[in-house]
């Protein structure tokens, strides 16, 4: 499985992946899920990827040759965000249709991204792309969008997120929302990578890769269970209501 | 949908539900999840239901028909909790078989059941029934199981579930656990109950129920909020590591 999420702030945007894959019980590989399509003078533009690895891969390779071989459209001259959302849409929905025919299981072959960055001139967004090549666009009301395994990792950012957070910040909450899930399943797994992108640097993208044994990982881990359990133990007593004696058997 | 979660820890066990069932957008509705079984001097047992409201409901007046109408096997003549759980299973599993067959979607008819208790002289058990019938007991390794959406309030299980916690602290914890549930999943909701079995005075149990306005909950979910908030401010700084340049296109 995967676990990504992307959040969007006000100082900038801010990317986060894990690399484990899993393609049945013996197969557990690593494949970094995290992949800068293009960095530009006019343009920066960064996938997440989850579902299928075939499908994945053969999205990348397509948007690559379309760029490679001047195919149009391309990620070069596409003119907004949502247009380059569109075209990795019909590009995700073709790759899916064409392997799906020989699949007995059409949703073994899906695969959903987000797609991130700017076009100079431009808004920054982050969208979340569908194996129907459909796609959202994050808004304030939802300044996050996760792909893969996303539940375990929710709960922090309905939390924490919010416009006014710093990237530095930011890229905390999203650690403690990998954190979470790496702690509740096993599929999702390191290395972890986190990319920053500074509205106001554009040309400075932060890009850290953290290892299964990082140091800085492990005392983010650390730290934060440390303040959990010391939280817990000081939130108010349960209410000192009456014993109710329940109904003896159903109904 | 429905989240439940039953606890067993040194002292006894939780049990905990929410109240929101969602049968279509117009038909958001309040059903109860927790039911107790029996509670006589020799056993307690308790039901915690998820999944297909009409199955649920079917397995629950089976049950109480086998106990009315003195039929053999019933939950007063079973020796052990093992046994009550597959008597579960086969009533559980018989009544998905029976409506499927006039379902075009075999996995809307299926329902999933928490059972928790005592027998006399026995040891205590939570037991996760499943729809085909068979079961699963929590151990001192896993000393939870969740039905419903269960990934939200898994993380802070994760962290704080021990078998030395003490009953009032494994209650909060369940509470923690389906806040975080409510505030990232809209289709869990109050009123929420919590059942407390204490091995040492079986005969008391402490049956809570907050509702929707409840000030307890809503003072929990604040200080926790708070807290979480508090901890993360004072989490380590990320690491002061090169910017390193990512390559430019991918591959």
């Amino acid at each position: 499985m995967t676990y990504c999420v992307a959040i969007s702030v006000d100082e900038g945007l801010v990317f986060a992946s894990d690399s484990r894959t899993n393609a049945g019980p013996d197969q557990v590989s690593v494949f970094g899920k995290m992949h800068v399509l293009v960095e530009e003078a006019d343009r920066f533009l960064v996938l997440l990827s989850a579902g299928n690895l075939g499908t994945t891969q053969a999205v990348r390779t397509r948007i690559r040759h379309d760029l490679e071989f001047d195919r149009q459209p391309n990620l070069r001259t596409l003119p907004s965000m949502a247009e380059v959302a569109e075209y990795l849409g019909s590009i995700n929905a073709e790759q899916r249709r064409k392997h799906a025919e020989n699949s007995e299981h059409d949703g073994a072959m899906t695969a959903t991204f987000v797609l991130g960055g700017q076009i100079a001139g431009r808004d920054p967004g982050i969208f979340l792309v569908y194996p129907e090549g459909n796609y959202i666009r994050a808004s304030s009301q939802t300044p996050f969008l996760q792909i893969g395994e996303s539940k375990y990792g929710k709960p922090i950012l309905d939390r924490l997120v919010k416009a006014s957070l710093s990237l530095e910040d930011t890229a905390r909450v999203a650690l403690i929302s990998m954190d979470a899930t790496m702690r509740s399943n096993v599929t999702v797994g390191p290395p972890i990578e986190v990319l920053i992108y500074n509205l106001r640097k554009p040309r400075l993208l932060r890009h850290m890769v953290f290892g299964p044994d990082d140091d800085y990982l492990r005392e983010l881990g650390r730290s934060w269970q440390g303040y959990v359990e010391k939280a817990f133990s000081v939130l108010p007593p349960l209410p000192p209501r009456p014993t109710e004696l329940l109904r003896v058997v159903d109904e």
